[in-house]
């Protein structure tokens, strides 16, 4: 099977975007508006760009990490400590539906492109902010980063075994987790906009979007009074074994299956012990019960180890998933070699100037059944003149003496 | 300081979503569509309704799961299997915008509800599908849950110690981590909508949904060409301590803070001992360099874990967290009790026919400085009537007919 072709759904078309974002909670915010249609020129600096172009000084070319949450923008370079400079990113403004920051808490407003100033020049613009606290919190000034929010927002506290200490959960919820509520935000005042011309000034807390990705953790607080426990590899209200992550053949660091049963479906329990060739235990008065398996959760978890590990987690995912839920634990490698996600788009290999093919995850929804078509990150201000050109009608030697001047380069 | 008074930013004002989503990872989309202002009429069967009410046998009254999920929607009781009933939301369909379910797969075709008939009756309708696995997987038919969908997508293997087994990451990503990426698809679609007036069907599967949250492991895959390794508390490209989560006083399960030190800053780690009362390590060769501490990263970890435990974890916070990054790692009961989250709105309390007071995370993102008002989320068939009539002009008589027919329930 070959790839399928992207078709770009093309449903944010026409809209610009004024991209002022670094790292990642905002750029992830403006990768998905770029991936939709919209117009995004991302504003870099003269010299270096994101910082997440280069994440250690030995980095040559662009890091990984930002081609990941920049594709399908455009990069322009301006100095914003220089007056021109500023005026060019005031002008942009004028022209953008939406603009987008996520510095230090304070540092916009010190360049001269608070919701303010930007609000009066355009009263339409849609201008999203992202912070690590929010506004009237006792850490409001403070920095945050993913880990920073993922400790004060909650996420490690229901995360790891029951009796250890909390653990970081490794998808970065602080900051695309973040990003995305902020894209629902703006995008809903897009279509607002449409009817009443009026713009908004949107802030989002990395701490505070925490809470959206916790709440069944929050539903078990109502019910009990008390913090929610951590219950390792159980679902968050716990219990129920087995649940469970278990080892397979040939026993590397991610040969593993999850498999599920379902306090509601008293079935799965001897329907797994059918799948696992031990149909003797069942009606086993040891297990017979959630009760009595809570009470026997290492023998049970002894049993189905035993026959998960003489097999390989895609066979064992087979096996026991036509008899109740299950899961192979996959890594990225995997993952990103998995012929089956390039074939669907979901992951798609583009060329790109100084990485010859890059391969990344796309959008993951499909629209009518065709996947989003992904295209190069900028190289720093690749798109300068461009972009000058596009949003301002700058013609190309008014570009060319801005260059010289260092008000931009390329 | 009183809770800053919620204000309704209308966003999706006018716009109606019929919702026959269940549990959370269609709840959690048509959720947020609801916060936005959008008319949600969630329609349920008319004996038990979305299960997520009922979690389990002994659930006297809705689950605070369910109300977590469902606020600010109205409920319509619909019996599916009666002609009528399928004929009333098949009446529905014609005056809804969106259109939203998460069934198992084939369940909703077989109801007679597919895209292909609704796009029939209605072409201008965004109809949004969220699947565990995509169309074309070889687990395309089957069931997943929230934990499936990460072990298969990538969030387990990145998550916990480097050299323990995989672990699970706590938030619900696969639920509603997927429901958001598909909200944010119906939004731009629906802005699209505003000048083409053409419907889409949108499809999102949960596995393929993780991916978008791993893409700084995928970017360290990239590079390495190896799967991306746990690192445990560190961020997910590691080697970089002391980076860690450390003990405080008085020893509770969640008396932790987060201490971050960044690979960029050589400054962090001289800071960070004077902050400790340990100034005369600074320049001590065993630590001075990064390379230095990964080798003597477990006497680093006690060095600064000495400190920690005779501090609790808000005094640790705001002395560490003054030098270098850090932050005290919060539990749900301290978030929802925490006064700060319900005076900027971000956590609210809300009156409930049946819990009396009911305390829940509202959206996080402010419009011009304000929070989203949230609203009670229905009872079984509290609104049946009341929609019928709103979205079909029916009499309260004819509603009433359906009543007794068993058509409908109340």
């Amino acid at each position: 099977m070959t790839a399928m072709t992207p078709v770009a759904p093309g449903c944010l078309k026409g809209v610009r975007v004024l991209d002022l974002t670094q790292f990642e909670a905002g750029t992830s915010c403006t990768q998905v508006l770029a991936w939709l249609g919209a117009d995004v020129a991302k504003v870099e600096n003269t010299t270096t760009g994101d910082p997440g172009r280069r994440l250690s000084p030995t980095n040559k070319k662009d890091d990984p990490y930002f081609l990941n949450y920049n594709s399908n923008k455009r990069s322009i370079t301006v100095n914003l400590k220089n007056p021109q400079g500023l005026a060019i990113v005031k002008e942009m403004a004028k022209k953008a539906d939406i603009f987008m920051e996520n510095f230090a808490p304070g540092a916009i407003e010190r360049l001269g492109l608070g919701y303010d100033v930007l609000s009066k020049i355009n009263p339409g613009i849609i201008y999203g902010q992202v912070k690590g606290f929010g506004e009237g919190s006792p850490y409001e000034n403070n920095l945050a980063f993913d880990m920073i929010s993922q400790a004060c927002g909650g996420t490690m506290s229901i995360t790891g075994d029951p009796n250890g200490p909390p653990a970081k959960p490794g998808p970065t919820i602080g900051d695309t987790g973040t990003g995305v509520l902020m894209l629902v935000s703006i995008l809903s005042a897009l279509y607002q906009r449409k009817e009443t011309g009026k713009g908004v000034h949107l802030q989002v807390a990395m701490q505070d979007a925490m809470l959206h990705y916790i709440r069944n953790s929050f539903g078990i607080t109502s019910k009990t009074g008390k913090p929610a426990p951590r219950t390792g590899a159980q679902s968050n209200s716990g219990g129920n074994p087995p649940c469970n992550i278990y080892p397979c053949a040939p026993g590397g660091p991610n040969d593993y299956v999850y498999v599920y049963t379902s306090r509601g479906n008293p079935q799965h329990w001897p329907k797994l012990l059918e799948a696992i060739d031990r149909k003797d235990l069942i009606g086993d008065p040891r297990y017979a019960t959630q009760a009595a398996r809570i009470e026997h959760e290492a023998e049970i978890d002894a049993i189905i180890s035993e026959w998960t590990r003489k097999h390989d987690k895609y066979e064992a995912m087979r096996i026991i998933g036509a008899a109740v839920p299950a899961g192979a634990v996959r890594d990225t490698l995997e993952l990103m070699n998995d012929p089956n996600f390039e074939e669907r788009g979901i992951i798609q290999k583009i060329p790109h100037p100084t990485h010859g093919t890059f391969k990344m995850a796309a959008w993951p929804v499909r629209f009518d059944g065709k996947p989003v078509p992904v295209k190069a990150a900028p190289l720093l201000g690749q798109h300068t003149d461009e972009v000058l050109k596009d949003w301002l009608g700058m013609s190309a030697e008014d570009a060319a003496k801005l260059r010289a001047d260092k008000v931009t380069s390329a």
